[in-house]
């Protein structure tokens, strides 16, 4: 990997000076809560939705689960890749940055390398299919990038990427195999904790754990140095997300968050689609091997990857990350359905897989049932991103059309006609 | 009006000590800005959007406009109307809240209405027609009112309400047309004012006015108060909004906003959809005569019906609202594609039409260019609700298909086919 050498070690330090190199031009995105969804998540799956799984006859898990949820579509180019570019960028010599930059994108990290480039007056090329849709197109040459058409197969793109590093000598800054781009997407992790403590001092009944009784050693009457000590004893001690939960594709993101996170305590999971074997992560952790490729028409576009190489040896690790768990297509648009019509929060179908797995995957909510107890779990939940069109949208809840349809006999399996939908 | 004699007049003042009644039970929603919509309603239109308008041929207007965007879409119940129904109820004594409250309506002001009875601990009754959609029906009771169902017609629903008010004493809540319903929609004004003098005050590039060469006279090294003092006369100078516009359906919503700001300097505009004549608040100014029914399928379902008698003599009072502004579904469509995918905010059909007339309407923005000048205008724009499904928004999206019935000459007039869809 082109200047993998020159990269930081992957540890929590790394991850701060990855923050304080990019935080001037990323925002700090929201961090939002819901009753409603809270509620959801505390309450048992109903018998039926287990049927057909292994739990089918067992009593529904009854977790208690505070969700808080990191609003990355909101972030700039509407993804959190946007973190993990300018940070790419931000670790080259001016020297390399004159050469100009390339990767092979047709999707979010196409337009992060894009805006990354542009505002650091740098050139980058951007090979993408020439199938690729219009307003992506559009978009990415919007940021000022120049762009690059290929065949639609990984070889055409990498000769294609290979042919520009020949004419141009631009450096690959690949979208998530790489120390520098995982060490920037695991910035979120370090605000997402602050903004956490700073939501509970506020409105302690946002947390499992309300801190009414340990206010007793620090009144309103006591001056401000005793409460700010007494402040960040309650945050170390109770204020500290019990868990984060990432989706998984390429892995940038999620061994990102288990860098930035180790050590602190709480524990990290990856969050995938099951569909045609997409959870190539959890496949691969069962197997003790990593999954080299995947080919899956899951509408969580974001996540048809295998995982990384170098993303791999911090996902793999046990003491960095906790577990990866899958959910099925409709358990995907179900919780897009909650976010978007509930929370107002509009988030492409890959952002919510966290979600579905709090609300939907049984194994993991036995998990938090059991480690978490009466008192519960406070989780952090990255929605990932929001780039997606109301006419995606439409393909993928046109019900009424899709249950005439398989009333007909047209919709065969579970899902297939949805990934097709929207591949279409 | 059941109550209207004992309200308060309709000033600045009531709608404050509205505010002060209401205020823990509502949320403050946020106020977002976005650059691209910035820009784009910056950005004159191009002259073939101007094609067929009294405006074809004209040089289009070149205004500069900088939006705050008030998301009621966050409010409780996902839309305003809990402000009118929580502000409504306070104003009832004991013994009128003992019998009970009654309205019918199949929207937002049913749910806002059984939310704050239920709060109250107070009886609330929703007539519903028959035909209204399980997911209102089912949302309305879970705030734990009693449904009561009545045939569609206007007749039909207020027997049934009168049948009510003679068999429970239960006092009638319209859903616009009263002074405690103004005042308390109004409430949100006073938000949006305060709001945005904040966020200009962390980041004066957000205004049109930067007020970066007043700052010669308290720089860092004064002291607290003087700071403060510097701070409060710019926020009378140049931090208050030029505009604000909101939807205008009943007129609950924009006589309280014209109340709020009446005096303040702060011009108050409405918006309406044009769709078979749904801009009946904007007809009747023309004619200067209160245009009493309307029978219109547009999109913006909640801006349906007739100006309100009392919202009449508040809107039609040129010193208080400065205009009312019409757009086509079209118009309304590619404005909420622009906030839910740009901004990531999801809306409903109604909640948009300010920021249409914004972008879309030449004479709105003749105006702004005209009194703005070169500075141009500080807009807020009332994002009133978020109340639709993943659903509805397939029937309004699903382009491809429309664009190959049109083509299939399914589709006749523009627009119409919209209409039948979302009905449908």
């Amino acid at each position: 990997m082109a200047g993998a050498s020159s990269s930081p070690p992957l540890t929590r330090p790394s991850v701060e000076a990855a923050h304080e190199a990019i935080k001037e031009h990323i925002h700090c995105t929201p961090v939002v809560t819901s009753q409603t969804l809270n509620d959801l998540a505390s309450r048992p799956q109903s018998p039926t939705a287990l049927l057909g799984t292994v739990f089918e006859g067992q009593t529904p898990a009854s977790p208690r689960i505070h969700l808080f949820f990191k609003c990355e579509n909101c972030q700039r180019i509407g993804a959190f890749k946007s973190r993990g570019a300018f940070h790419a960028l931000s670790r080259l010599t001016k020297e390399q940055l004159a050469r100009g930059v390339v990767t092979h994108s047709s999707g979010n990290h196409a337009q992060a390398l894009a805006l990354a480039a542009q505002t650091q007056g740098v050139k980058a090329f951007i090979v993408m299919p020439t199938i690729s849709t219009p307003s992506k197109i559009a978009a990415t040459k919007g940021y000022g990038a120049e762009i690059i058409f290929s065949g639609s197969t990984s070889q055409e793109r990498e000769a294609m990427v290979e042919d520009v590093i020949e004419r141009t000598g631009a450096l690959l800054i690949p979208p998530y195999d790489h120390p520098n781009i995982i060490l920037g997407q695991g910035t979120m992790a370090l605000e997402l904790e602050r903004q956490v403590l700073e939501l509970i001092d506020g409105d302690p009944s946002l947390s499992v754990r309300r801190k009414d009784s340990t206010h007793t050693d620090g009144g309103p009457t006591s001056n401000g140095a005793s409460n700010t000590r007494v402040g960040s004893s309650l945050a170390q001690r109770s204020g500290r997300l019990d868990a984060v939960i990432a989706p998984l594709g390429g892995g940038g993101m999620l061994a990102g968050i288990a860098t930035a996170l180790s050590g602190t305590g709480t524990k990290v999971f990856g969050a995938e689609p099951s569909f045609q074997g997409a959870d190539d992560g959890r496949r691969g952790l069962a197997a003790n091997q990593r999954v080299t490729t995947v080919k899956t028409s899951t509408i969580a576009d974001g996540l048809r990857t295998p995982v990384g190489e170098i993303n791999w040896t911090v996902i793999s690790d046990k003491s960095k990350v906790h577990g990866v768990f899958a959910v099925t297509e409709e358990q995907i648009l179900s919780a897009m359905k909650l976010v978007i019509e509930r929370m107002k929060v509009f988030v492409e179908p890959s952002a919510v897989v966290g979600l579905a797995v709090c609300l939907y995957n049984e194994e993991f909510r036995k998990i938090v049932e059991e480690e978490g107890g009466e008192e519960g779990w406070d989780v952090g939940v990255v929605l990932s991103g929001g780039n997606t069109t109301l006419e995606a949208i439409s393909r993928m809840f046109a019900t009424e059309d899709k249950e005439a349809e398989r009333a007909e006999g047209k919709i065969g399996e579970k899902g297939e006609r949805i990934a097709e939908n929207v591949a279409g």
